[in-house]
């Protein structure tokens, strides 16, 4: 969730690879625990089912802003966010744990709002509040959130397992999030400079919406089940889908190519970034707060793909000599990055 | 682990009185979903077997003071507060999932000290770290643990299941946290005047060790499974032994009666209360950061319970209709009150 408005210093030398540094030293002492870290969510087995953990931390003025958040909605994304981890291990979300601190600018009211907005998420996934706590902060808002899911062992998805020519998908489509925060922020300048100033977003509802209010994509996870598709590897893109794929191609050692006329933006996203003078495909490829699946699937599933609605085949995989790259609307080959990994 | 270093606002009108009437609204859509809100931890049971769940935020300058707290022990606190939770379940705990925010007042060596102190806990109880994510903060240290467990549904003990004339039983000593603490703070004071000036500790080192670096009482559980001892009723004492025995009486529906003179205390801890001029009895009913565990059992285990070493008998279970009562030194009875449940 954090991409664009993430005023982060521990990026610098590449999150994934920091993470993965002080992963390195955590044993694994159960056996119970099957994926530990490294992926989207961690898995432990338990008499033959498996579940799957995603646990988050989301701090006000670093990872969302009150300033135009109405709480329920915040409520609703955060628990988007948690529950998209676990979604894209092609797991179930069940259950959710929230923690909640607050300072004395909030009232019981706003709590509520928090959490109604948090249990509408959890409507739509079908899954239970399981853990509750509340506690204080010493200024800003703070929400933890854990999300738990199940899945059958044979049916779960990591990062990892993708193979050279098979076709990498995407549901949904790309940059709008990002779009509807650059609207957002823009409007808040305005507001800082003369607070009787109207915001300006006739037209924009779909890319408000995608900002403030994301959907988990439960609907892709089970459209994929009724199709019989189970991908090969899978993720969630909450940083861009450049982000996305070096995170699966990494995992599965390999490379991958992608085509820039088949990344997925809507009519409303390309038009709104040509006025405000950003590169669609810059804002595809790094833009955040998608949460989109990607996933990849077996060419003989390539018809097959056709009955899951919202879902685009953007490239394939490559042999991991081939690198990460994109080939342009001119037909230029050129190479992807993301902020999450060292360039090296 | 908050109690008397808590400036806490949303205490008020009683927090466990706050989180029931918040979790009044919560559903519980899914068969998995055992034990939702209410507990010292969440049930969700797979195949028969149950997984128990705490989630836990912490924040710098609510939950604990860097001044006086190295990392690695903050680290190692902070996931003894976790497991305490899994534990007060009568679970094993299993995994441990982490997420920490850092602003650039921290670099790399920092997260290390912290993780190592996790780790060590971690080590301690045989737990993983199956989840680790790093983001970003304003300016705190922010950690939040989600600490797993595993137990067969036969063993799990909740706070609810407490009947008349059984033994209320606590592990280990009270207000020995809550004493350093209290040394802590003075020794900050005196820095905070002249900052040339060395703390006064000595001889008291158990008392800090107490408040700085709390254990896991998994030894109690393992014990008491050895004894074939299984619990009627079972929380943890976090933020006083009335807050803990007030909770397993809300949840069993009963009353009780405690001996002022059978509450555990060390000779250290009592000597040092009465230079700081403190009722020792008030801090072992009401000052925090114990960790150990309170449980109830029947009458039938009296001589078996012997054999569970760093255990006492305090009380016993009533009928509600007497309420929650202390029986003092000079034979006086007294009702018992704790911060976090309202006083109708």
């Amino acid at each position: 969730m954090t991409g664009n408005n993430d005023k982060s210093t521990v990026k610098m030398p590449g999150k994934q690879d920091l993470l993965a540094e002080f992963s390195k030293f955590f044993p694994k002492e159960n056996s119970s625990t099957i994926v530990a870290t490294g992926d989207d969510a961690a898995v432990v087995e338990t008499n033959g089912n498996q579940s799957v953990f995603s646990s988050k931390t989301f701090i006000e003025n670093v990872h969302f802003d009150l300033t135009y958040f109405p709480l329920k909605h915040l409520g609703y994304k955060l628990s988007t966010v948690a529950f998209s981890d676990v979604l894209a291990m092609n797991a179930i979300p069940s259950q959710l744990l929230v923690s909640v601190a607050v300072s004395d600018r909030f009232d019981l009211k706003m709590v509520n709002e928090l959490l109604s907005g948090i249990l509408n998420c959890c409507d739509t996934v079908h899954a239970d509040i399981a853990g509750f706590d509340l506690t204080s902060s010493t200024r800003d808002l703070i929400v933890s959130i854990t999300a738990i899911g199940e899945c059958e062992p044979a049916l779960l998805c990591s990062r990892k397992g993708a193979t050279e020519n098979e076709l990498i998908c995407v549901s949904g489509d790309f940059a709008a999030a990002y779009t509807g925060l650059l609207l957002l922020e823009r409007e808040k300048k305005v507001f800082n400079v003369n607070p009787n100033a109207q915001p300006d977003f006739s037209g924009k509802d779909y890319l408000l919406q995608r900002e403030i209010k994301p959907e988990p994509r439960i609907d892709i996870i089970e459209e994929l089940r009724r199709s019989n598709i189970l991908p090969t590897s899978m993720t969630n893109v909450c940083d861009g889908i450049a982000d996305a794929i070096i995170k699966i191609c990494k995992a599965s050692d390999t490379g991958c190519t992608l085509f820039e006329e088949k990344l997925p933006m809507t009519e409303l996203t390309f038009v709104t970034l040509k006025d405000l003078d950003i590169v669609h495909t810059v804002a595809a490829l790094n833009g955040g707060d998608d949460f989109e699946l990607m996933f990849t699937i077996k060419q003989s599933d390539f018809e097959n793909i056709k009955n899951v609605s919202n879902v685009s085949i953007i490239g394939y995989i490559n042999d991991k000599s081939a690198g990460y790259n994109l080939i342009t609307g001119d037909n230029l080959k050129v190479p992807i990055y993301a902020q999450g990994f060292s360039q090296s």
